[in-house]
């Protein structure tokens, strides 16, 4: 059977090996396996958001409310802004891919960080955009800028990511804003703020709200996600914030029911546990140090992180190894040779998680 | 900001409202609200999946396991097949998509029956592929037959919903297995089976066997659904099945982590919950009768049945005045005036639902 020709330049996005998968395979203990992998929130799931779970697990059998009247209602109180400038999908990812599948085609082009989030390149090849990288891996606002003059005919869409994953940096807001008034009002500059509640708490200077973004531009979709901080990564959840225009654009692309009843539950009660919210954070920056002394100890490069996760650059050894080797032990981390990076990232634990990792690392070394 | 123009003809699905919006808009009390309009199981949810959900509770921060290795298995076994030959989707719908971009652009086009379930239209045209329909809103074999033949160079999806939603009416199985065999291979024929377990049980004539398909046929592809008859509307899960290659081809178009960890849990318990299933299957046939029953008494026409939904044709009355009517008593049916029908489908409920629903219509004749 013949199929369109944009699937034969796909392929699939590799994620972060799951625990089920490490018992499977090396028979590890599910209760030994340690996952800092995918940049899950140490912390676990809120208290809140289990109880909360629990009482809606009787009502699965009911389709979830496709106005999400509630959430859109709570993230429009914290964000100060209205619902009709939010849109709810099942993670920010399906919001990039509302956007791609809206502003790109096989005619226009897409214009990233040389390393960068992969599914921006893979929902861009789903419509047969072409793909634009900077030179440097990291956020380069000039480079973009070079490149975006260049090309200004083609590209339709930019990524920044704010920070950046899989790298850590983070850009400063003044420079994205600047940055974003040099572009064209036609081209959809979509700032994935991911993580950036991790680098507005380690730096005020990386703080991107929402509200300036609307405020300011008509032409920017800003990204923001349960999965990381707010420790619902397994509820598939996540929101796009932009314009009415931008909106009603990609809600034509939103099949209903994209978010499940649970997810819903689960995102409007993590909203309110701020203790939660709180805890992760302290013990992100606090644990991060002990990452970043192990390096300077043990002569390894590292990536300053504005986020929940730790980028090592190695030169002796061979991070597929380090991580096949780790990955016996049922230590799971994410090597970044996929990415053309002898690296690895590794997602800031709970004290006693990062001291095994740093123990098991050290032996490698 | 110009979006693709592919966008311009969009509009979004209309889907049944949700409980909380009638609650909001016309102060019923929640518990007063009778929502029979989505085919929702109205057994709830098993208990066994219950059970199951709250325990799964605490894990809602980590990401799913992407392979879903342990519901392929299950549904392999359930099926006699390969895991292989099985796609998850957020929901059955999202198979459809997968296979739409897939297989249709704006050069080519599908076919389907007159009135059948909306999504399969919304999703081609998101490709830009034009739309066929059969003249009867009920699906009729040589209709389908007859338009293939004539736009032969077009067609590249056909879409056979048995039983067909939102109508009730079911093909038999050896019809289906004869147009399968003279259609083009590489034309994609999809069957819907989200209703299928329920024809199944009532004629087993209808029934649709996933390996006699994927034995007799490379280009078919099966859908069945978690929604339905196994109450897990609220948790978007649903499948394909089809041979490797066209696995392959859809799984190319799967995001990474596009099901819930709770929604894997409930789809891998429910299904081994058979009296709950049984159950659901008896409870549906017998109340299925009372509505047959009271069209009759009433002289109202109906659409004999092979779903848990039974559609009433109405020629005195308007059926979005009755259904306004209900709905400001707190009862929810589906208008199907958007299909073009001065008709109501309603979900064949419990026993005390059933009663209230026939008496309250019995008023408003």
């Amino acid at each position: 059977m013949k199929f369109n020709d944009v699937l034969e330049n796909l392929t699939n996005y590799e994620a972060g090996k799951p625990i089920e998968l490490v018992v499977r395979e090396f028979g590890v203990k599910e209760k030994d396996v340690l996952k800092l992998a995918s940049n899950e929130n140490p912390m676990g799931t809120s208290k809140k958001v289990q109880k909360a779970l629990k009482k809606a697990a009787a009502h699965a059998h009911l389709y979830p409310d496709d106005s999400m009247f509630e959430l859109k209602d709570a993230l429009s109180s914290k964000y100060k802004i209205k619902p009709e400038n939010i849109i709810i999908g099942s993670g920010s990812d399906q919001v990039i891919e509302f956007a791609l599948h809206a502003k790109t085609n096989s005619k226009n082009a897409i214009l990233v960080a040389g390393t960068t989030f992969a599914m921006y390149e893979i929902y861009a090849k789903h419509t047969g955009a072409k793909i634009y990288k900077t030179q440097s891996k990291q956020h380069d606002l000039d480079e973009f800028s070079k490149i975006y003059k260049e090309k200004k005919d083609e590209i339709s869409v930019i990524f920044l990511c704010i920070p950046n994953n899989p790298l850590g940096e983070c850009l400063d807001r003044k420079d994205v804003y600047k940055f974003i008034q040099s572009i064209d009002k036609d081209v959809l500059v979509i700032i994935d703020g991911a993580y950036n509640e991790f680098a507005t708490f380690k730096d005020s200077k990386k703080e991107i709200k929402p509200k300036d973004l609307l405020d300011k531009f008509s032409n920017v979709l800003y990204l923001g996600t349960f999965s990381k901080i707010y420790g619902l990564g397994g509820m598939r959840i996540g929101y796009g914030i932009a314009s009415e225009q931008i909106i009603k654009a990609l809600s034509k692309l939103r099949a209903p029911f994209n978010v499940t009843t649970p997810s819903l539950v689960a995102a409007l009660e993590v909203l309110k546990d701020e203790k939660f919210v709180e805890d992760t954070l302290k013990n992100n920056l606090k644990e991060m140090k002990k990452y970043e002394k192990f390096a300077k100890k043990n002569g390894l490069e590292f990536i300053p992180s504005y986020t929940n996760f730790i980028t090592f650059l190695f030169k002796k050894q061979d991070s597929s190894e380090i991580c096949d080797k780790l990955l016996r032990q049922g230590i799971i981390l994410r090597n970044l040779k996929g990415y053309g990076m002898n690296a690895i990232r590794i997602t800031i634990g709970l004290p006693k998680d990062n001291q095994r990792v740093l123990k098991a690392l050290k032996e490698l070394l």
